[in-house]
């Protein structure tokens, strides 16, 4: 945190000069997060005499907040042996995290130099399926028994709490290897050594079970205002924890999903930097495909009333205005329900609640946009409008934009609630939709006003 | 967790019953955050008796869980030294939480309440400006001093520790109260009872300042993989701490105004059920009539090529894909680029690697678009072109797409960055002048395009 902070340049020269207590001296002073920022600028050959004068629980943590590139390099260039002691300090989760993006060969030596119970357990969280419980777990916790001492669970704690990712929160299980409680590290500074474990947990336990979907796990967390929950299995053996730091990531994940998705962008793994000009396309192409078909079908509508556009050639420059205004208040209503749906429980149920709040803001804003149009359409006309048509041009503008605002409104409000009964991806479903058929209805009604009106 | 809890109607009948066992039993068994779903649905009387006969640290917490509306009654229902009691059993920013949305009356009944400390404390937190470190922090924490011995320093933690937030970690300070280092719960499980504490604190301390905004605090807790922070003044004496559960809501709150925002609709405090109507129709009115405005303008240049539009009708046909499939290219350019402003660290000087990157996407887009634009048109000839004009016709709608599709994706990805560098924030002013921009621009080349190719 302090202002004036070591510069790349002096850490490559104390590499050079193998200034090795200036280099340990670095590590003790700063926080290992801001210590890799330099050490990601290194060369490979620095980096590896770096990772050999530097406690090996150290380096291992620098290694985990290393680019994956420069993680690949490493794993390519150390030798069975370092990668073994290398996996012993990183928690499981962590491993499988880089394991997952790299390359077959380099996976295949990582899983050669690991010990039987490291590869065991990189085997199981390899084996859940993409964003459940189990693939996001780490397999490095504290457990202790029901039938424990004070003082026996103190014991295993510093046995095993020196590799656990959290030991604030230890888990108990039962003779059967079932979760039944759970204690804090602090009930351990505050209890008789001599008092059960039984007889001072907590029982009220929360837990996910490994096939639930991250974002349950991610709301389990947040409701219950927890650090870390246990999961377990379909027998309810505690088989690993999930701690709230990889769920942040995975909250902001979920967050850039539905942006991208309300933009009728598909979600990519990669930042935008990092993603290759073919991802995005991929990610991209097939939206504007998709949405310049719902474009033609709403020309044929146009071009469906090229009689009445030529007799009276001043609507066409209406046609903007009422179908940009139908689609903004259609995107303002689906965006508000689809992230409603993802962060405030609102459900197909509230439908009613929906349309009524949707109509009643419609309303609203109908009293303001049909004076605003009206008037000003009336007073400052377009000199393509005969004389006689401007009160009647006005009149058909102002309502059509405000039944295209209200149709707008409420298809907004109502299709995400319906996507959602359908069990589909509302903020990937109803963005195109509600543009196809919102676009139609507005242009639609627009000319058949027009028709009335003006007799066209 | 289990699949059987306990109904409302059980727990009213065991009120009514005055059933003391069953009710402390049901909060015994179930997690706080269970129960107070069920409380919630009590009445006033029915919650003043349960408050009376369960332990007052245990209804402190269901009442921080408790809706705004219903603790407000509470409030009101509670005689001073009720709430005095009570005050004591909650965390000072949770305190703060509820205050700031009361009604002044009651905001005074609490104030007047608390003991003179817990005034202070809660003054302090009130006089912090909205959404700074400050403001959100908790002042129940457990400090320490440099010479305490490890025996002193337990013995103070059970002294400070029963009311404080997290003990988890807990924080050193020098003779001048400054925070000068952290130390870890389990070091005093592990460490010699008459070692000093400045001997095994670790001093790569990571904290904020009291007015750096929330988004900071949040982006320090990721940045370090930390479940709390220490908040500081400007003389770095520790004054409060922030915990990871209240960034997690302030990560979600973050992503929603920058959903609403790019969907053209002001950030409110409310979720969509609890806002009102008029709530919502501010939020959203301005931005209708400022999207309207820019529809008005891109009608006006459709009204200049009138004559155009007359000699081939077919035209206005094409003006919904054109102007959509660009609308929707920027769209997505911008979102992508807000977006990774947002959350990777995207600057305005990686500018020219966005419109690089934007420019390569647009040239690969293009070639699919301008293919399909032109075999449909030529193949399927729309009735209203003459046979003579299909080619060129299909040559103008296919080479505008492309080119209006690439203007949108160079100012998709420009316009945000630009943005930014004047300090405004992307995600509420990108999104109109993007509209605006690109459909005029989008319009504009078509109709020239036209002009040079079909001579009209």
């Amino acid at each position: 945190m302090e202002q004036e902070f070591v510069t790349v340049a002096s850490l490559k020269e104390w590499i050079e000069q193998k200034n090795i207590r200036k280099i340990r001296e670095l590590f003790d002073e700063y926080h290992v997060v801001d210590v890799t920022e330099l050490v990601q600028q290194l060369s490979l050959a620095e980096i590896i005499f770096l990772f050999k004068v530097v406690k090996r629980d150290v380096t291992a943590e620098v290694f985990t907040y290393l680019d994956q590139e420069k993680k690949e390099e490493l794993i390519q260039a150390f030798s069975g042996p370092d990668i073994k002691i290398m996996l012993e300090n990183i928690y499981s989760d962590d491993i499988v995290d880089f394991i997952e993006d790299m390359p077959a060969n380099l996976t295949k030596k990582i899983l050669a130099s690991a010990t039987e119970s490291t590869r065991k357990e990189i085997n199981l969280l390899l084996s859940f399926p993409e964003n459940s419980a189990g693939s996001i777990m780490s397999t490095d916790f504290v457990e202790l028994k029901v039938t424990d001492t004070v003082q026996q669970a103190i014991n295993k704690i510093k046995r095993q709490g020196k590799m656990a990712e959290t030991i604030n929160t230890c888990y108990v299980i039962d003779e059967k290897r079932q979760l039944v409680g759970t204690i804090r590290l602090r009930e351990f500074l505050f209890e008789n050594r001599e008092d059960k474990i039984q007889d001072i947990m907590a029982t009220d336990v929360v837990s996910v079970v490994t096939d639930q979907d991250q974002e349950d796990v991610a709301n389990v967390i947040k409701k219950y205002d927890i650090t870390v929950v246990p999961v377990v299995n379909n027998e309810n053996r505690l088989i690993g924890i999930i701690t709230v730091d990889d769920i942040m990531d995975i909250l902001e994940e979920e967050a850039t999903e539905d942006i991208h998705k309300m933009a009728a962008v598909t979600p990519m793994e990669d930042s935008y930097l990092e993603a290759s000009v073919w991802e995005i396309v991929k990610s991209r192409l097939p939206w504007l495909l998709i949405l310049m078909i719902s474009g033609s079908f709403t020309g044929a509508i146009i071009s469906g009333y090229e009689v009445e556009l030529m007799k009276i050639p001043a609507l066409a420059g209406f046609i903007p205005m009422i179908m940009g205004t139908a689609g903004n208040a259609g995107s303002q209503a689906s965006t508000m329900v689809i992230r409603g749906i993802a962060v405030d429980g609102l459900q197909t149920k509230d439908v009613f609640k929906v349309l009524r709040k949707e109509l009643l803001i419609a309303l609203t804003c109908s009293v303001v946009l049909f004076s605003v149009n009206f008037i000003r359409i009336s007073v400052f006309p377009s000199e393509l409008v005969a004389a006689s048509n401007v009160i009647l041009v006005a009149l058909t503008v102002a309502l059509s934009v405000v039944l295209a605002l209200t149709i707008g409104k409420l298809l907004g409000g109502f299709l995400p609630l319906f996507v959602c009964a359908l069990k589909l991806d509302p903020a990937a479903v109803a963005a195109p939709v509600i543009t196809t058929l919102v676009d139609a209805c507005s242009l639609f009604i627009y000319f058949q006003i027009a028709v009335f009106f003006l007799g066209v």
